[in-house]
């Protein structure tokens, strides 16, 4: 990794990796869900992120590379804890922590987007650009979404 | 884990042991920064959380908790990131990567104590609240300045 364009392929398979390992994590997550509107939350978000993956796929077309994931510690950190979460939790820690550890993975995913985002600017893809935008208000709204339904459950 | 109080202590343990883990990371960061700008940023931040570690111990109290950390493997996988970007990037990449892996680590961070300070409220906690949104605001600043310095350095 020597120039922008390098960092933003390499991040780009990373992001590819965590969606990717997230369609595995999500069904998991509605199947723990105390309630029927967090159920409904995390089929939602899963929904959204097998989109997500159909844009990343014309983000790698922008810059004329096979859509392919690398592994990325990060998420897979991110998961383990809301695994745990799911093996030690219940009652209303259940609910709870699990919103929580969802958040800390939306959050992720607007750090690497934003990132990304900027990186693709700077490198005048503009077709880049807009497709992470599409993606990066995605993430922003399920992020709000679930804050909306940590403090309705409070 | 049962009730909302038993995952606010667990949670502020996870934090707690990341942000002790990170006055360990941040260190590195500051000596592979390639820029002056950049590594002052590290420098500041590991002020600041020197700093943050000190407010959490009061948060600690405010639960009559000592503070002790727990393993945390989502700010693990965030920093084997961060260092596997200081052992694969030079050039351009190395400076704009390693911003993009601190602002993942902003980012999980916001996540977490706007998790913690909402839950806070919730406990009926007021000082708590009232210690993890000086932290928040803390890291939304440190967070800020990050993406000033991506742009500026674009």
């Amino acid at each position: 990794m020597k120039t922008l364009a390098d960092a933003f392929h390499h991040t780009l398979k990373d992001i590819y990796y965590a969606e990717n390992a997230l369609t595995k994590a999500l069904p998991k997550m509605a199947k723990a869900a105390p309630t029927t509107e967090l159920k409904k939350a995390f089929d939602d978000h899963l929904e959204d992120t097998k989109e997500q993956i159909k844009i990343l796929k014309k983000v790698f077309a922008t810059i004329d590379a096979k859509p392919e994931g690398e592994k990325c510690d990060a998420i897979e950190g991110l998961i383990k804890e809301g695994e745990s979460v799911m093996e030690e939790a219940s009652g209303k820690a259940l609910g709870a922590a699990l919103i929580g550890a969802a958040q800390a993975v939306e959050h992720y995913e607007i750090a690497r987007y934003g990132t990304l985002r900027q990186w693709a600017k700077e490198l005048k893809n503009e077709e880049g650009h807009e497709l992470l935008t599409q993606i990066l208000d995605m993430e922003k709204a399920a992020n709000a979404k679930l804050t909306g339904i940590a403090v309705t459950e409070a």
